[in-house]
């Protein structure tokens, strides 16, 4: 089926594009020797964490204990889970999944890190847990490299309990920071006996620039594999990279000015980015996504010389691309304006 | 079991506030003699739409034919879908809905209606189409009174519809200018003898002001059933009616002044309000959630004298309720903090 042949809103992925992205963030992590740990949170496809895997990706990492099982269930292996995994209900299913594949997760604190030493005691299957830093991200993680440390210390002194190093989801712009941040870290821990075998760095936006944090030895972009406008504002890509699209239709032209789509906030998402608008239309580079509601995208034309028609289908670069593939069940993969595979997005909704 | 039992994040309805909002905006169409249409946009479950009927709706709304599909499945009658309906898929499923059901939908322009008129034939059961009227909303529409008159005139010149009336979804806070609007387009329509059967209304936040738009004679709130801080904001609930919140896990508390909750822009969605802030902790009316991302919330607690601990769970009535029952596959319903439903949301995720 041709892409324009697809009911309207739908998901339609470039896969080209996608495989391009792939093997540019791969031959950058080769270049520079770090580790690509992709974060599947993007697409939420066990056919894209495989293809991952392939092109040289070292494991895989989920946001969700729910990700990791469906990740895990389509066999893949190495999973990271970069979050404080608390409660019985989630150590419990955390545990069925450390039996299975070579699981590891994240503490920040002393009472995540009890619930983790209570209910893993196994001294022959340890689970490795990392610490989360705050390099200035404002998140999670430990405030100082003596508290990366402190928690260290109690991970390694936890029979159950693997230490395996840090993590840190970093603050944007800002990779000479991070660096010194966990380079102050990794020397408090060598001096300790306690060498980090991991130090886990994220995000697509400075991606490219991993590099400077010379401390890392892994990375975790999510973002990368699609792109979208919240990225290519960033200067990770161009529009031309993005391989996420929403086609949508044009159902109403009330004015000379205005066009209304059927992908409002319930498939573009609300959020915004600098570039203003919630999302280009491809073809119509000077057409504004001027505001959305839940089933509408009210879209000013007053500055395009081409202008759609009712019943034309368009297609949409949202502004984040990850909040996106989650709105939908089911992604369409596309080459040359084919769909050559419509994929159930697995692991969405999988909120826990 | 406890709300406090549910693993997070999960959606938590409370019961009685749903009833209550219920029985209010019932009590108020009765008043003003209007007629309820509520839109299940906002819960997307069959078993609150049947509720809205018990209590004495005149029938539905839906915005999507997959929407109205589901709630054809479950025995709604009455099901009006105010969109333009598009391509040959989509009115092959309207046909099919149109066959079982009692539906109505509406059109702004030629080009819907010549989709209408191509695939709807039979004189012995037309298709009940309304004129949607743009009355400063800015969304789709016909631009005047003299438009709604000719395209209705063009409906009811079509064998196989039926001229049904006017519908709008209106400017937020203007009832008068909506009115004015409406009127001029009713006494246009009586003029040419073709007297609106059905004027349609919408929208929560004016709702309680609806009865100054006489001209209508139907109104189509959907929000009102769970109310969010946006409703709260124009004035249409307080905090203590919001029915929909969002039960999350405190997994950190890397400052003094900061927590992270397991629920971020996948559970929460970005939608902004003027209160500022995504959403309002209950019980922690001080403290602000500062910023989102994907599953993790950012809350400030600067101005709190309580707060709360790693592990503790914590409810956030969001800023737009209706995307986030979007987000879920599951409503849990709660009466007095005891769980008593848990009920698959089968309207969610239905994009065509």
């Amino acid at each position: 089926m041709r892409v324009e042949g697809l009911d309207t809103p739908a998901l339609v992925i470039e896969l080209p594009r996608v495989q391009a992205n792939l093997k540019r963030a791969q031959a950058f992590a080769d270049k520079v020797g770090l580790e690509l740990r992709p974060h599947i949170k993007t697409h939420k496809l066990p056919f894209f964490a495989k293809m991952q895997v392939e092109y040289g990706a070292a494991g895989i990492t989920c946001q969700k204990l729910g990700e990791a099982e469906v990740m895990a269930d389509a066999g893949l292996a190495d999973i990271f889970l970069p979050y404080n995994i608390l409660g019985r209900d989630k150590l419990d299913r955390l545990a069925a999944l450390h039996r299975r594949v070579a699981m590891s997760v994240t503490a920040d604190s002393g009472e995540t890190l009890d619930g983790y030493a209570g209910r893993f005691t196994d001294t022959a299957r340890p689970l490795p847990v990392l610490v989360e830093c705050d390099t200035g991200g404002g998140r999670c993680g430990v405030q100082s490299p003596r508290e990366a440390l402190e928690l260290a210390r109690r991970i390694a002194g936890a029979p159950g309990l693997r230490f395996d190093g840090l993590m840190t989801y970093p603050p944007r712009g800002k990779p000479a920071q991070v660096e010194a941040w966990l380079a102050e870290a990794v020397a408090l821990l060598d001096a300790d006996g306690l060498t980090p075998g991991r130090v886990s760095n994220g995000g697509s936006p400075d991606y490219y620039r991993s590099d400077v944090v010379r401390s890392a030895t892994e990375h975790r972009p999510g973002t990368y594999i699609y792109s979208d406008r919240m990225q290519v504002g960033y200067g990770h890509s161009t529009l031309e990279d993005c391989a996420l699209t929403v086609l949508a239709t044009v159902v109403s032209r009330p004015t000379a000015d205005r066009a209304i789509l059927d992908a409002g906030s319930k498939a573009l998402a609300a959020d915004r980015c600098d570039a203003g608008g919630h999302g280009h239309l491809v073809g119509y580079p000077d057409a504004v996504v001027a505001s959305l509601s839940e089933e509408h995208a009210v879209v000013d034309l007053s500055r395009c010389a081409a202008r759609p028609r009712v019943g034309d289908k368009v297609r949409v670069v949202p502004n984040h691309a990850c909040v996106v593939s989650n709105l939908f069940d089911v992604a369409n993969l596309a080459v040359d304006g084919e769909i050559v595979e419509s994929l159930p997005i697995l692991a969405r909704g999988r909120m826990g």
